[in-house]
């Protein structure tokens, strides 16, 4: 069995991995940490664990440290800067990291200064840190000791164009324009569990609202995925705009795109399905279908429907996922079955919630 | 023109205060104010208000007090425990009051500091305030100088109870059983507007739960409307029991009764009608309707249905109501018509927002 | 391996008992039927499903009927009078039957022929079939060949009663008051999967509404588990009134009872966890307890919460389940698992979705 | 008091139009008509409409007719294709039509058969009809004896355009782009009062999904009110993508454009506010607002956000309205005040309802 620690378990992300991790046939949740809830069982705070988890929250003192390294992984479901502080003496324990937060994620140090408004804690060890998206660096991860876990709006962008900047490379001519706008929609959840009179139910319910207009944080991970990681060839011009919707979990990617016309003489479709026909957890969704994020609810799934309109050049790509589960905690449950060379699905195999 | 001040703006029902006194065509807001937000205009808090009032928050210094005195009428629209610090001066420079929250309700010093864990600031001008509910003391509010404005369940508890009450007491026999059942639900707006995990969407959504099960303010303030203020000749003995639904506005009680031999020969349906025939905002339902919150949203109305069911003895009567509104602002308003001589539906005859 | 059919699954409870049979580790799903979607895949109706399961409706055709008779159990998905039409030729068969409607609930002739309005096809077999609540009626689910299978608020309503009814038995004395009020709520899935304008979004949400007012066929069901399953010694008057609240799933009862002299001697709480210790799926609540419905969703757990007040001589019991799960398809799988001998988690013992 | 009549006012369209006609201090509500409910109260199916009007839904017979063409004004709230059929009778008559389907909203007649799938009964009366958007065309309203009153897509798209469209076309020079994204989403309600599965409550809260991806009939209209209304000097491609929002009213159009060189050398946001300064219901927000529909919830205000990227070369603009008000039933009184020369605010003048 693995030995897995979860380090900040009080937020949606971490109630999210001690469900998962607890029906994993191949994990043994050892260690699970929380400052303001220390010595509490977890069950007491989310009773949906009664009779599922009897691990109780322990504070993340000097002994913890110790009890960390005797374990095989350790997920930080923390705010951002946490991880970044225990990860070397962790990896040099040789236990691996799981990072849900932004540590890991940005490769640039200058980015992750100017978004997170801090200076990074290790930077030698975020160089060897892999960017966990296991359907784009699955080799990596399998060789990683820290593995930043991605952003769930990244997650829908980098996966959704995907197929379009492998095939542009490939062909080494470009299919589609600069230009992407990516407008996004998330389920409440994604803010955290928070109390916050933003989120507060009369305020967000039968109400539609943007945010993060300016700029969002996710959007130089989408930059730093489509440019560096899928290592575009072709210059793109990323705008990226996300939305709050009234539900609880759910995220809703609509990317457009304009295609050049050696791009309209692609089927993009086919394109699509052939690029994903391995992939598990992808779902290229038939042609004609219209993607809704309950199709995913509570499910590792991410499904992608695409429209061509070549008589207006247009190319529509719709992605939909949980954002706790493939956005977040799923993906992270992915991606230790990848480290630790276990059957990507373990786990993770289950159907969605509907209705 | 009546000049009106709001003291605490900033909550639901401050912001409901806004929208209806900026309507109401006797009515000049002259003042606002606001501990947190002085300084800071209310449409920009409130961008629903833009266009609708160019009111800005001031601070609650001493020059406030002098200007509310300068005031026709205050509304306290803050915390428990506010108005009553400041009633005595308001009152003596001839302001009439108004308090949305719990000083002015209860007329037993002992019960307010025992659910409300405070000593009442003004036990003498407490004796002479008036419980604001028009339909059952439309007289003496109009003499009153201090009005405590009925908390939302009570509101639907002691006019769903009165037409039944009063018929006891007229006839001098016991019509219903000695216990009350009340099972009341309200919107997650009546929780006020506050940064609370508890009422984050993403913990209230798709969800219903009870709360304050082992006992509620509003309890002794039903007991005290059904014994004291409807002067019940009879025993009765409440169980009040709330829930939490997942919608914005809205209040629904459910009040089950059991009728006594004499009771079944009432028809209730009929008593009802005529108890209320004259009363603007209460709707008694025809025969065999079902009561839903949407049919009285963002207005004043009350509805009631009533069920009688002889086989069984059951009697069962259905109240919805606006909680910001007939349970909060609207019922703030109605009372300041009544106590300024207005007729009582000014500025509050407008439709219910259906769908 | 079991082989498993499902008549009429493209409801609700038959899309839930898809998801279910899919994942449970000793059922096979051979058949699924549809008289309207016959020859459609399942997964192109609940593109949930899609990587679940690959079924394809049949026609119900007399093809189909043989087909059935190959299985070890047929579900029963449909309306009433759907599977009391079938029972006999397939329990002649040795196919054991589960049906989720309510042919095999209501022992009294005429009163089933009176709340569904139509005359019962098979009454001999109606004698021997067994009220499917596997915490009531283990051993005779463990023998029957036919399983009707209790409507959502029975459920609750008698899981929430049985510790004191069974109390009340062993005592010969009478614990609670004759009347007890069963105030319930549910989620908008337990109408149905089915096009109707009261049921649109724009109707139910932000919306709380009763129905059934004047009776609902589940007060002949609770009628039943009480006095006859439960076998009350004493006379209980039961009034039944169900809610319908704005989120997809779950179910919420408020049971609001008085105590006799008696009953206040007993420590309810304590009496329930002993009645429920054994129990996997019967989780009661640590003292002051607020359950609430998300607490169960998508699980089959079912959680109950005691208050109990002496002073006032009363006892509220809270209920809460998933009306799709415990309510339904998950009690089905678990009578399916007591018929067949098996483990009676098995397949079930998955944790609720939090948030 | 001009006479008023509703053709088809169960709808929500139709619901809106009874409550803000009978609040308006100049109209008269003479007649309303439906064919499913003649003799029928108003308010039996709509409790809300209780002590608001006691109107009585008329059959559509030959009578009808002839009291039609006694009132003065007459609001289609019908499907697409009943008005026209009506429309030349009445304006023979002297009767100003309103038609809040699209019969005519298209001036090209292949526009309106090819997505309307039916020829246009009445060409000629077509030519003279006029888009009721009065912030574009209020002069020719104010003349007009048929309006078709605009879609509610299209009303957000060409009033978030108007500004840069009517700035390219003085300056004669292209300020964005030929390529504009409009991803728009609607609350349920847009989608009609009608009983169908895809608009139960269970399928679409908790819910985001798209529809229309491959064409939808707005974009046509929104075609039309770029090139033809607004008259763009300059070509411009449009794609439209809506999707369904968990919630009952509101729209939120988000529309994305890239600006031209001499396009960012304009100060959007002082361009925006001049342009609309004089207009009573669009409200051009401060910078850096994030607009949400709930700001502008029951109310005929449309608000505006301008968001500037220089460095992106990106300009967004959102668009927020209550489709069933400013979208439909508002905008429909609007013209009606306009068409009539009453003040164009006249019983349009309320506050939004938040929360």
């Amino acid at each position: 069995m693995i030995k897995a620690a979860i380090v900040g378990g009080t937020g949606y992300t971490g109630v999210e991995l001690i469900r998962l991790l607890s029906a994993h046939p191949k994990v043994s949740l050892e260690l699970l940490t929380s400052r303001s809830e220390a010595g509490t069982r977890a069950d007491s705070i989310f009773p949906s664990l009664r009779g599922v988890s009897e691990i109780i929250f322990s504070d993340l003192g000097d002994d913890t440290l110790s009890k960390l390294q005797n374990c095989d992984v350790v997920f930080f479901a923390t705010p951002h800067g946490v991880a970044m502080k225990q990860a070397e003496a962790l990896t040099k324990a040789g236990v691996k990291v799981i990072d849900l937060a932004a540590d890991f994620r940005l490769q640039s140090l200058s980015d992750f200064e100017h978004w997170y408004q801090q200076p990074h804690a290790c930077p030698e060890l975020l160089k060897s840190a892999v960017y966990g998206l296991p359907e784009v660096s699955r080799d990596s991860i399998a060789q990683a000791l820290v593995v930043g876990n991605p952003g769930c709006y990244p997650t829908t962008a980098i996966l959704g164009l995907k197929p379009i900047i492998n095939l542009q490379n490939a062909r080494a001519e470009q299919l589609i324009a600069k230009r992407i706008v990516i407008d996004a929609k998330s389920g409440v959840s994604g803010a955290g569990r928070q109390a916050k009179l933003s989120l507060n139910f009369a305020e967000t319910s039968d109400n539609f609202a943007a945010y993060g207009v300016a700029g969002h944080r996710h959007l130089p991970e989408i930059e730093q995925g489509v440019n560096d990681i899928l290592a575009s060839q072709f210059d793109h011009d990323i705008r990226f705009l996300p939305h709050l919707v009234p539900m609880i979990r759910g995220m809703f990617s609509s990317i457009h795109l304009e295609l050049t016309d050696e791009g309209t003489k692609i089927d993009w479709q086919a394109e699509f399905e052939k690029s994903y026909q391995d992939e598990f957890f992808i779902d290229v969704l038939p042609k004609g279908s219209f993607p809704d994020t309950r199709s995913v609810r509570a499910s590792n799934r991410l499904r992608i429907a695409v429209y061509q309109d070549n008589a207006r050049a247009d190319l529509t790509i719709l992605v939909v996922q949980d954002n706790l589960v493939k956005g977040a905690a799923g993906q992270a449950v992915q991606n230790m079955n990848v480290m630790f060379g276990l059957d990507e699905t373990l786990g993770l195999d289950f159907a969605p919630i509907v209705p």
